[in-house]
């Protein structure tokens, strides 16, 4: 396909990305390049993770993704080569590998690249060495020809929700609460939490109500935005399978009072 | 020609345009793709129109532009494809096609999308339907093929300016006034208006003198910034048509105090 | 090879930028576009300069590089195409052309633009001229057909560091000073300088120890931010050529209070 995405916290004012793309198209002028986007905060490995996690989904076969963040390689973080789902993910060892994937779907087709970069100096990974590799990456040189066998070592726990269980005096679970976090909110001010999907559906069976608690309860899942009439609040699952509180055509983290801090709970229970 | 480009109030911070461009190029790996913006306020159908309105006079025919602005359709709004001027326009029947094409000149030429977006799920149709149409329509399909005959139902006046006349006892006509309001003021802080040179045409035609009020009287309309003096006050029509208040590398906005409320005044007399 | 990049003060919430790229895709489909950076301040050139400097040196053999910061052209200054290093640079001689390469390295390979630019009215050369200009060069036609033979007229100086030297009484010189000035602060907070490798070499050749003074004086020079421990302040030389002070994986010029006026001074002296 020759198509090639970037994620980076390089911002989008200086020179940097320029420099990287041109190494691109030096090495491999039928390349696409996608912006995933630049604005990533500084060394934010968990952030870069969320917005490459929401694009994979949608790139076609084939597609290369340079992860730009936090890249300079050490004796205990090495730059890799991840293939999962006939797609390729570059970057350096330092977690986010562990932040991209699906539990139980870490990719165990990886590679330590052992191509040259193109500089004696080694400030700029994502230029001097990434570009190169992604470039004969999307015009179909085998990654096995880039790098050595390998393992992803660097793993990080992403927060996950606590479960909170009150159970009466024989025994009976009074209820269930999920209580998560909110992750980030976008432009929309759509709140993106840590529930996933599959945690939800797990207690949900188990139970005949479920109310999402915050400024005004939510009792049922949507399936898009406009289920609801505009300026209602709902919930639904985002593409990459996270809960998400929102609100037709309007602002949900600014009108619920929603903020970085807020437990997101779910509370669980038969009537 | 392969060109697509889009509009959108989805900013660049967020993952939003990059799984677009992602499907686009799926679809069709031969597009390019321009951003126009995507600061668009949000939801602000007028000011998306503006941007485009300036772009698509300067792009090759077969070019496709995808409205991703307030973009979900429903009973009373059809997801469309407007064909003007060889070039193709996918979106919603929002009421901004009636804020893209010169007074008279709506297309007939439209079709309501048919073909099946990607998911079940209806959250993002610029990733999930409009992607496919534009690549496929940049690719070469008829529209005719995407849809069935439509029409642009929902329309818009857009803001226009006042008529002001003052008559002597005789009937004889003192002096017009067009009175415009300030649409958009740019980051080189050009003063853009809502008075079209075919409306400062009609009634320059009747009269022997104008001149444009504000803080300097102007007098004449210039073609150019550098017809002027450096930091000279200047008037001339943007190529969307419409009247620009402006300063030879300078910010007339700011320099001459025209806020978004200041209202721009044209008056026509005989001397 | 097709790369044409494009360095502007147009910004990226309006349709200037795009109705360039559409007028290049116009002429020349094959095109591929990098955007340098269109957030250079209004006007600046020395900024555009800088930005594209550290461009270049990256880009393939054929690249077209467009310069639209101040780019009206008048009888002082005219629309050049330079040509340097097998890459081209389609500007207006206002000097920026001085401030571009090495010193000693002005460029004769020179023309001035006599091809005719698309439109009557002379508002916007990088979307009238340029932007055709460089889709041609792009696509394979010389320079020598678009214009004829020119030299770069408007050079401007550099601001450059000034060298004090301490002498004793016998003659003999105490010590030398380079002071320089703060030109740029990257969105990582690297405080770059205008003192070029070149002067520091030509110095440090003469002395056996130097200096770098600020809040904490450094005694080498590095070759990569990951040389020095995190949070350890260092220095290098950019790919530019010119000294960075910088931080391992911190804000060098928050945590050391840089600005943009305070001096950089390098002490060279024999112990």
């Amino acid at each position: 396909m020759g198509l090639i995405t970037i994620t980076s916290d390089w911002g989008v004012n200086d020179h940097y990305l320029a420099t990287v793309k041109a190494k691109i198209y030096g090495y491999f002028p039928a390349a696409n390049i996608i912006d995933v986007t630049h604005h990533v905060p500084v060394f934010d490995i968990g952030k870069a993770a969320y917005f490459l996690r929401n694009v994979y989904p949608y790139s076609p076969d084939g597609t290369v993704h340079i992860i730009g963040v936090n890249a300079i390689a050490d004796k205990d973080r090495a730059h890799l080569i991840v293939c999962y789902r006939n797609q390729f993910f570059v970057g350096t060892d330092n977690g986010i590998f562990s932040l991209l994937f699906p539990k139980g779907e870490m990719p165990s087709d990886v590679y330590e690249i052992t191509e040259m970069q193109d500089h004696e100096c080694f400030t700029f990974p994502s230029r001097d060495l990434f570009a190169k590799i992604a470039a004969l990456l999307a015009s179909g040189t085998p990654p096995s020809k880039l790098g050595k066998p390998a393992q992803i070592l660097n793993r990080i726990t992403p927060s996950s929700p606590i479960i909170r269980h009150e159970t009466a005096a024989d025994g009976r679970i009074l209820y269930v609460e999920i209580i998560g976090e909110v992750t980030y909110i976008d432009r929309f001010e759509n709140v993106n939490t840590n529930i996933h999907q599959s945690l939800f559906a797990e207690w949900q069976a188990q139970f005949t109500h479920f109310e999402i608690h915050g400024v005004e309860p939510i009792r049922k899942i949507s399936t898009a935005y406009s289920d609801e009439k505009i300026s209602d609040v709902l919930a639904l699952f985002a593409s990459d399978g996270y809960l998400q509180i929102a609100m037709n055509e309007a602002n949900a983290a600014s009108l619920l009072g929603i903020k970085k801090q807020t437990p997101i709970i779910i509370r669980f229970e038969n009537r």
